[in-house]
C-alpha cells in the first residue's frame, strides 16, 4: 500500500490559474512549495491542474476537485485587473452569490489609508458571500475560504505567506512522511530487477527511480518515501547494499 | 475574442506523471518548454495535469484530454524500472494490448550493442500495439505516439529532443502568436481601469496583468498577445500611453 493510501494522509489538489504558465512566460514555483510542504505536514499533493484565465475551466477543475479530495488550493487571478477573475468563478463553483466582504474592505482601508483605497483596489474584496479571509501579511488583499477550497495568490511570495496561514490555521496534520534519497551514477536499467525486488518486500514504501543529467553525466536518484520510519530505513538499507553490489561489479 | 479561440491555433494538454512533481522533489521544467515551443509554432497549450504514478489516475486524465483537445503531450514513466508504467496506462486509455516494439527493440539493440541489451532495458520497447516512434537522440530509448497522444520522458534534456521531433514531425502549425511585454514599477491597481478600458477595445488580443516582486520591490508586467500583429500593436501602443501618463501622474 502506497503512503498515498494512508487514511491518516489528507489529499489536496492545486488548481493554478494561469495563462503565463500556460504560454511558458513564467515557470510555476507554487507546486513545489505547496508539494513540500504539505508532505512535512503529513498530507499529500495528489493532482496539479494548470488553466487558462477562463472562467468554464476553472469552475470544472475547482468542481471536479473539490468532490474528491479533501482540500483543493487555487494560486492566481485574485488581483484588482479585468484578467483577475479567481473569485468570481469560485462564486460560480458553489452557486454563491459574490459581494463586498466587510472584513476585507476594513483591512485594505487600514492597509492602504482611506485616500489610497482606490475602486481598483476595492474590487479586491469583492468574494462569495460567506468567506473566510486568509491573512496576506506582504500586500494587504486577502485570500479566502470557501469550505474546503483556499483562493491564494499567484506571485509565489504572497501565495507562501498565505499558505503558512492555511497550514498552521486549517488544515488538519496527517502522518509526516519521511523520504530519503539515494544516489548513484549507474544507469537505471542495472537496478531495474533489484528496486523491484526490494519494491514487492516493502509494500509501504514508495520507491521512485529518477535519473537525471549532471554536469554531462547520466546520474540516478532512488527516493523512498513512507510514513514508517522503520521499513523506511530496513528498504533504504537494501537499496544502498543493491547499489555497492552492483558499483563493486561495474 | 481570445486567440485561444483562434480556429487556426490547434489546442493542446500536457500530463506529467509526476510523483516527484507532487512531493515537490523536482519542480516542473516541461510546462515552459511545451507552452512556449507551442506558441512559436502556432498552437496553444491550454491545461496541464500533474497525475501521481497511480494507472486509474493516468488513464482518467489522458482519456478526459484527448477527446477535449487536438494534441495530449504526456512526460515521466517510460524508463525501466518498477514505477514506469506510462506505456502500460496509454494501452489501458486506448484498449489495446502492449506488445514489444520491433522497431524500438532494432534502435536499442544498435544504440546499446547486443551485449549490453539487458532484460530490464527490453522492458522499454513495451508499447501499445501500432504505436509509432518518437526518436530519442540523446539517450536512445524512444518514445511513441498513440493516435493524438505523444508519450515522452521526464528528463528535460531528453524531452525536449523528443519534442523537436514531435514538432517538426507530427503538429500541424497554426497561427503564430506574437507577444509584447510593458513592464513598470506601477501598482497593478492604478493600471486596472485603464486596461479594462483597453482589453474591451482590443477583443483579438489578450491582455494579462502580472505583479511580480524583483529585489524587493513590486513591479508589474503587462503581457499582450494576439495573431494579428497590427492590433498587437495598436494595443501596445495603448498601453506604453497609459503607463506614461500615470508615471507622470505619480
Amino acid at each position: 500500500m502506497s503512503y498515498l493510501n494512508d487514511p491518516n494522509i489528507s489529499k489536496a489538489a492545486l488548481v493554478i490559474v494561469g495563462n503565463e504558465i500556460l504560454s511558458g512566460r513564467t515557470r510555476d514555483a507554487n507546486t513545489q512549495h505547496i508539494g513540500d510542504a504539505l508532505n512535512k505536514r503529513g498530507l499529500a499533493l495528489v493532482e496539479v491542474r494548470v488553466v487558462p484565465d477562463v472562467e468554464e475551466k476553472v469552475v470544472e477543475a475547482v468542481n471536479a476537485l473539490r468532490a474528491q479530495l479533501d482540500y483543493v488550493f487555487t494560486t492566481g487571478g485574485i488581483g484588482p485587473t479585468h484578467d483577475d477573475i479567481t473569485a468570481a468563478c469560485i462564486a460560480k463553483a458553489f452557486g454563491l452569490e459574490i459581494e463586498e466582504n466587510a472584513e476585507a474592505v476594513r483591512i485594505l482601508e487600514e492597509y492602504y489609508g482611506a485616500d489610497e483605497f482606490t475602486p481598483a483596489r476595492r474590487t479586491m474584496t469583492q468574494m462569495p458571500i460567506g468567506a473566510a479571509l486568509i491573512p496576506n501579511p506582504v500586500s494587504g488583499a486577502p485570500g479566502f475560504v470557501v469550505e474546503n477550497v483556499f483562493v491564494m495568490a499567484g506571485v509565489p511570495r504572497i501565495m507562501q505567506a498565505m499558505f503558512d496561514h492555511v497550514i498552521h490555521d486549517h488544515l488538519k496534520p496527517g502522518s509526516a512522511v519521511q523520504s530519503k534519497t539515494i544516489s548513484c551514477g549507474l544507469p537505471e536499467s542495472s537496478v531495474a530487477e533489484g528496486l523491484a525486488d526490494i519494491q514487492k518486500d516493502f509494500e509501504t514504501v514508495d520507491i521512485g527511480s529518477y535519473p537525471q543529467f549532471k554536469n554531462g553525466n547520466i546520474g540516478l536518484s532512488v527516493v523512498l518515501r513512507a510514513v514508517d520510519e522503520a521499513q523506511l530505513a530496513a528498504a533504504a538499507t537494501r537499496v544502498e547494499a543493491l547499489i555497492s553490489d552492483l558499483e563493486r561489479q561495474a
